[in-house]
């Protein structure tokens, strides 16, 4: 039963120039904590993400979601969970301030985060692991499908889930394996030539075979000079993909990107407006064969469906952080397999939470094991931080989410 | 100068049944207050509406704004808005949050509508005079096109400005004769039958020729027994308008709004999600040539414009106290014009500010003047209400944008 029930507002300060992209110049990353503790004293830990000023009206909307649960059995609460997330994402004051989007929906995301963090603590297993063992039908309890029905319907879903349970066992082995991960900060938008060039060496030596640049300078001459580093030294067998964070206006998008082409990037990402999806559909086909990656500040299902219906979405870059936690990220998870996306989450978790997802995106939803992000600028403050060698997640074997917070 | 800034959460009742819809069953209609005063003691009023829960949250995001504006001289402020609306907008850290919608979207629109109150209070006119006395340029000065470069430029939204500049005197005859008003108050979700039959004979009685019904039952019966007993009371020659508030999925609306045709509603307002461009341009094909109204919920002009885009905005329903404000709402105006969509707002001002921006956009920007929603459910609250008579809007004389409060 959960009978208590902790927000807190945690914010941290980044090294010089870490963090920075052509939008967020000085980010300072920070965490909207939800913290629900049961009968027995085991506590989940549930996080959203944001870039400082603001956390706190995430918090006092965790706080607004959080305070329903009490006195709430957490594997009732998780076996129809789906219930609650639509109950609650649609509570009908609190939803005239999204709906679904903005402070209220990362505040449900911190909460969501909790209890499946809280599920697997209570069974004393990593995320993965219960996630993995669920049942198509206990996977889709938990889910809220509620205007999908035009693409995908309760019934499709588990089939989805029924069609991939043979070829579990094997896929298992990337377990062993580990995940791969790929680099984002070599590159970030405030670092000279200098440093990014050590930096990717660094990320070579270090096993990455992709690694992340920030573009959207206001001379596009910086751009091309510092992608042209990057390939240099990552050579023409690394993927090296650019992120613009949504800088570019649409025709500024086409110009540049039309030149950024010639060091042949593995994806272009965020290239304008995350609201822009038309923008989005036009510039897909201009760019083509190079493919867009979009979504890290999508906030729902329904934005996605629109996304994937247009065919513009090279990659999928859902963010269970900024979703509403980890349940719509399943949801999205499941339409990108339905229309034949790769899911490569954007972590705003550092990858705490994601390494998790996307063991069970391969593993019981058959999506590609592609690579995911890895960011260590918060690495010192998790008590169990995410583990990378030889550029591969080790995966993690502590019971929970990985989420809690020093 | 302003030299004062405070901000205040305003929650009034309102009696049984009143504001209900099919989503919102039971809403404390809200204000987030922006009050900027300037060396003279004058006051500009901003307002933001929220439906009760999360108002606190929408003044938090509103203070964060306003106090960036401390020092500065309105007039100066003014003649280069637009400036100021892009960078409050993209602050680095507080844009996470968004971008450009929910809470800190909503908090900007309190803060932009206090510029523009304070602005035609310190010249002594009503917002509406203020407005179609400025020159093109000044106008767009106020605007931020950003993310629209692909559909309107600057320059075109100039040129657009300029060609109704010789319409502008011969339009201002709607002055006096007021502006048409639409009554929405006749069937609220939760009122029985007898007194959505009693409401409507009201309507009729105090010169309403449009009015509303909330429709999105669970029985779709409900529905059709309730409109036609609008259309029976109402009359042929009446304008019927139903308002679903998002309650159906896209299947379920397809085949209840074939349904509803039958009693040839003028329009068929926020059939499903908000978000959902894409459904909305499947439904509009369906339904035609039945139109659909839509954007209460919209947050900002990038979804507008891809609304717009696809053909599927039968008519625009912006929300100045939704959308960043004047400013923004101005600015989708414009696209609206140029895409041959009529705005008809969502007031949820009450009309206090709205009766001001359709004259202003009938008048200077060519926009029929088809009719402005009338809520009359907060009207003690104001110190200047709206004056309705024989149905008709009596144009505001008082200086300002008529948003104080008592």
């Amino acid at each position: 039963m959960i009978n208590k029930i902790e927000i807190s507002d945690k914010r941290f300060e980044l090294s010089t120039g870490a963090g920075s992209d052509a939008i967020h110049k000085d980010p300072q990353y920070s965490y909207a904590v939800t913290n629900l503790t049961n009968e027995n004293g085991i506590t989940g830990t549930g996080l959203a993400f944001t870039l400082g000023a603001g956390n706190d009206l995430v918090c006092n909307a965790a706080q607004f979601y959080a305070n329903t649960l009490k006195g709430l059995d957490i594997e009732e609460l998780m076996s129809d969970f789906g219930q609650t997330f639509r109950t609650l994402s649609n509570e009908q004051q609190f939803r005239w301030l999204g709906p679904h989007k903005g402070v209220v929906h990362l505040g449900l995301a911190s909460v969501t985060n909790a209890c499946y963090d809280l599920w697997a603590k209570k069974r004393g297993v990593p995320l993965w692991k219960l996630l993995i063992d669920l049942s198509p039908e206990e996977i889709v309890n938990t889910l809220d499908l509620s205007y999908l029905e035009d693409v995908l319907t309760k019934e499709e879903a588990i089939t989805m889930l029924q069609s991939q349970t043979d070829f579990k066992k094997s896929r298992e082995s990337i377990l062993d394996i580990g995940y791969p991960g790929y680099d984002t900060s070599v590159g970030w938008f405030n670092y000279d030539d200098e440093k990014v060039r050590e930096n990717c060496k660094k990320a070579i030596a270090n096993g990455f075979t992709a690694m992340k640049l920030k573009v959207g300078s206001t001379d596009p001459k910086r751009d091309i000079r510092r992608a042209n580093i990057v390939r240099d030294v990552a050579g023409e067998t690394s993927k090296v993909m650019l992120d613009a964070n949504q800088q570019w206006t649409l025709p500024q998008a086409i110009s540049i990107c039309n030149e950024l082409k010639n060091m042949n990037p593995f994806w272009i990402e965020e290239p304008t407006h995350p609201d822009d999806v038309l923008a989005h559909q036009i510039l897909a086909k201009e760019i083509a064969p190079v493919k867009l990656a979009l979504g890290e500040h999508v906030p729902n299902r329904i934005i996605f469906k629109n996304y994937l219906q247009t065919g513009c979405t090279g990659f999928a870059q859902v963010d269970a952080v900024r979703v509403g936690g980890v349940s719509e990220f399943i949801t999205i998870s499941l339409l990108c397999k339905k229309f034949g996306v790769p899911v490569v989450p954007h972590v705003g978790d550092m990858g705490q939470l994601h390494q998790h997802l996307v063991l069970f995106n391969h593993i019981a939803m058959g999506h590609e094991a592609l690579f995911l992000e890895h960011i260590p600028h918060l690495k010192q403050h998790f008590k169990n931080p995410i583990k990378i060698e030889n550029g591969v997640y080790i995966t993690p074997q502590e019971a929970g989410s990985s989420c809690d917070l020093k």
